[in-house]
């Protein structure tokens, strides 16, 4: 699969910015089973081998599993601060879970627990996000096996079919859209 | 009205963050027409008087007027780099129009328009954002009346009734859950 043209902006992108450990947070955009929009940070993971889909984890006990097996589609907002340049990315969201049939899928997810730090895979030990606070021991699991990922661990594949590309530094901003359409994509300048 | 709980360690995280001009730089996440998410940074202007309803402007032509009008629910995300910290900030949207009846509202919209800079305030002569781009000499329109708000210009408040803050500083993190229910907020320390 051939890199999409905002690949290029956004790499550019993420190595200018790449003395700031944020530069690689960036928020994603759900929606709630009763049609409110939810919004929380998440950590770029990279993307997925040679395709154009992006790479997060999350715990399946957390609130966004839940949303995303209602609704699928998903937008990041990204805003690189030393650069002053926001990318938009819309597109359709796959929960990769322990059950999963697909091979390769499993294969990421497998890939993306080991890649984490011991400090990360950790957390996903912890008693259930969002509920009434544990007390500390509960905590206090010893860091689980670096090769087989716990249960509750997924990847989170976002396959983008629309990105908008601002740049704020230019007099006027710069800005430009792409849309994916038949499997290829297509550029537009647009007005800030 | 008072001031809801969680004002308060937002203003320290406010504080402490100053020095960082993008620590006033957050997103919004709306629902599209069509039921996909919506999500862009905004830059917050301060609450609106007494109340505990945050502040941004916006354009009558974007995007996100015409989601607001057939969805008032928004999310806010909100990390703040220097402290680690974030707040999601749920409820609902008012976008104060030109043709508002509200003469409160009015009143808060044009200082709002007051409070801009003179850049921010000539965005809003620049030709329809989203669109195709237009030629150099469209971009060059002399600044508008610093006084009367030009029509696109809008106010947008979000009315919060759920906040949730998140600490990634602490072993293991912390976080608050904030509701709003008949006009009383609660608190409820939850599991990162």
């Amino acid at each position: 699969m051939p890199l999409a043209p905002w690949r290029s902006p956004l790499a550019r992108a993420l190595h200018r910015n790449r003395a700031l450990v944020y530069a690689r947070y960036l928020q994603l955009a759900t929606v709630r089973s009763d049609g409110r929009p939810a919004n929380r940070t998440v950590v770029f993971r990279g993307f997925w081998g040679e395709t154009n889909q992006l790479q997060f984890v999350t715990d399946a006990r957390s609130e966004k599993a839940a949303q995303i097996e209602s609704s699928i589609a998903g937008e990041l907002c990204w805003y690189f601060p030393k650069t002053r340049e926001q990318f938009r990315i819309a597109g359709t969201l796959t929960l990769v879970r322990h059950s999963s049939s697909d091979l390769n899928l499993l294969q990421a997810r497998q890939s993306a627990w080991q890649a984490l730090s011991e400090g990360a895979r950790s957390q996903f030990t912890w008693p259930d996000p969002g509920k009434p606070r544990a007390t500390q021991a509960e905590f206090e699991l010893s860091p689980p096996a670096t090769d087989i990922p716990l249960p509750q661990f997924c990847l989170l594949l976002l396959d983008p079919n629309w990105v908008d590309h601002l740049e704020l530094r230019g007099e006027p901003q710069n800005r430009w859209q792409y849309q994916r359409q038949d499997g290829n994509w297509s550029m537009q300048p647009v007005n800030p």
